[in-house]
């Protein structure tokens, strides 16, 4: 079992890195037609790579490019393709450069021209520029002003997409008459492809009207350009884009289902959309193991349940751990002595917490190995130490940093 | 929808009365078979109610018997039946003369006799008589011993059931070669035989040699006669027993399937043996609900989710509700504002916490109603107020006390 889910786990990540995603849609996109007079724009922490893949495949098919990414993210030079590297989480001055310059290669395209939009994690940030004659000071103020009065995220990104040249649509907006075909890889839950980097290449779903009624409710102030801005509509239809996810957390958990059907098991997507206490559901999915195990529910024996996800820990120890780490944890305790179960939770970027590990592969026996060895596991999952404790039963899961983050992916097998 | 699942609420909990339970298998026997010379014996809290049924249905055919119920509640005369009460959750003198008259009672039985023994919750205390020349003060003592050194609940239940003349089969072996039907209404997770009431007419599963273990690993004190007490076997092969769960927070879960298919819902049970955290697991389901709302997983729409257990609430506020109610609070956060969803969560015994509700069933309105009424759905939960905040939605659950007790059942309706 533990060699099943090791299969599954590589076979999943291997899915959703940036070059594999970018390589299959691309394959996929040209077994239906031609691709020629193609420009990339590539934003967030894995446009080098998404790029790199992209310009391998399509070659001199893509005339030229920008890609913007994160400081120290860049990894050599790509022919045609402009790179900058800029501030991430908060935008800076080479953001607005490295926006502009995007704009500026993307204007009066016509409409035999492709822009290929590769969007990854931390894109929102790393594309960005303010309507004229507001600044990316003012721009941030009214961020920080709306934060302190307690306005949800939702109303933030609402106000800001409307300050925005280029985010809810506008991008798009601009690039037309040429097509858009956006590749996203999400690290968001859910995939709305309108929050996904504040949606430069999607309609957007708020209102000029919510934007002004947000400022109005938490008092905000705000120059008479920004409020001017406010007044303007963002882009409702949008004819000229097509968007695909090509790696989520949705696409890695499918791809894990996929992978323990071919393998004879039976299985079950719960959710993709965790976002509760990891421990919590290291719990629950004990509960669930136990049902399977007792009674085949809810579903028979052999059987795999998948759920993807970004848990959280609210940390009271000073042990070291990670949010997968944890949960595999807590589940090895409620299943402590069960046979023919295991679970692995991991983050796919390979890195779980300030740790060297990805997550953990535990069983029944992973509880056991810890009170051998003389240690506490109660007492080391309440000291939040779950890093100390699966190395001490020699299961953690390590994998190295895996150039690629659509968040946290859970399997339970159960024979 | 609403409609919908307080129709299955009521049917679940119809499904798990005492009477009910107790009728519906009774009938079932009468039909395979007849049953003649019965002494009934009823132990646990809801002893009066099931005895009261059992007589009804059987009449004369039982010939003479005794129930053993905690303090407060019998509800008066049995025709032939001998009615103790005693101390719940702690054994007391009255304890041990109830159960050496069920004992005498139940001595030097033929073949063609019956013992009916209807078990529920709290029979574990309210069923004991340690072995000759043990004191239940001692009893008490080894147990104590064994808490403050640490010892697992499982390794508890194995020395106690080994220093009683009653836990751990004894009482089935007593009867012999009389038959015996137990028929059991549960308040614990996973229905063990041998752990309800400790299993006075089922095999046991720990042995004598562990009992020894147990009390060497921990140095427990203990007198001559409890030592020799330990060294004896508990029965492992019981011929004369049949035994039915007629109630337990899996019964109910399965009728609540039932009922939700029978209403055209695909139904899912994910599990009966919840124990985490009530807004946990909220959140949880939360996440669940809005997968199926996207992706129709893990089963397609119009469907329930269905769970059950025992979740927990760790206090730090100081309003009002309980476990049921802040669960409930915590999934009407999860899905604020999205429609076609709906949760009940309640207490089989019509109890949540120190309320007068039994839960609540809450939708994607719910937390809309709070906020219109100028209150916040976090910080109510916050403080652990969700009876205050369900109260203002209007969206508690009460039903009064049912008068049985199989734990918490968790029905999602996403249409």
């Amino acid at each position: 079992m533990r060699s099943d889910i090791s299969e599954i786990v590589a076979g999943v990540i291997s899915s959703v890195l940036p070059d594999t995603a970018v390589m299959e849609k691309i394959a996929e996109i040209l077994r239906e037609r031609e691709l020629n007079n193609v420009i990339l724009v590539a934003i967030g922490k894995a446009a080098w790579r998404m790029s790199s893949t992209a310009k391998s495949v399509l070659g001199d098919r893509i005339s030229n490019g920008i890609l913007i990414t994160k400081y120290g993210h860049s990894e050599g030079n790509i022919e045609n393709i402009e790179i900058y590297e800029a501030g991430h989480p908060l935008p800076d001055e080479n953001t607005l450069l490295a926006t502009k310059r995007a704009l500026e290669m993307t204007s009066k395209l016509s409409s035999n021209q492709t822009v290929l939009f590769l969007i990854s994690g931390g894109g929102s940030a790393l594309f960005e520029l303010p309507k004229d004659g507001i600044t990316i000071a003012e721009m941030q103020d009214i961020t920080n002003q709306l934060l302190k009065s307690g306005a949800s995220i939702v109303e933030v990104n609402t106000v800001r997409k409307h300050l925005s040249a280029v985010k809810g649509g506008r991008f798009a907006q601009h690039v037309a008459p040429a097509k858009v075909i956006s590749l996203v890889l999400s690290d968001v839950l859910e995939d709305r492809l309108d929050s996904i980097a504040s949606g430069p290449a999607y309609p957007d779903s708020s209102t000029s009207q919510q934007a002004l009624e947000i400022v109005k409710r938490y008092n905000i102030r705000l120059s008479q350009k920004a409020f001017e801005a406010l007044g303007e509509e963002t882009p409702k239809n949008i004819d000229n884009v097509e968007s695909y996810v090509i790696g989520s957390v949705r696409t890695a958990c499918k791809k894990a289902q996929q992978l323990a059907k071919a393998m004879g098991y039976n299985a079950l997507l719960l959710t993709t959309s965790l976002d509760c206490e990891a421990r919590e559901v290291g719990r629950m999915f004990g509960s669930i193991a136990k049902e399977i195990k007792n009674y085949d529910k809810p579903i028979e024996k052999p059987c795999a349940i998948i759920a993807g996800g970004e848990t959280v820990v609210h940390v009271k120890g000073n042990g070291k751990g990670g949010r997968n780490q944890e949960l595999a944890l807590s589940f090895a305790l409620s299943v402590e002595r069960l046979d023919r179960v295991a679970l692995c939770s991991f983050g796919t970027d390979g890195t779980d917490g300030p740790t060297d590990a990805a997550g953990g592969i535990v069983d029944g026996q992973t509880v056991q190995k810890i009170r051998r060895a003389g240690y506490s596991p109660e007492e080391l999952l309440e000291n939040n130490d779950s890093y100390t404790a699966l190395k001490i039963a020699n299961d953690l899961l390590i994998t190295g940093p895996t150039g690629t983050n659509v968040n946290d992916v859970i399997i339970l097998l159960v024979v």
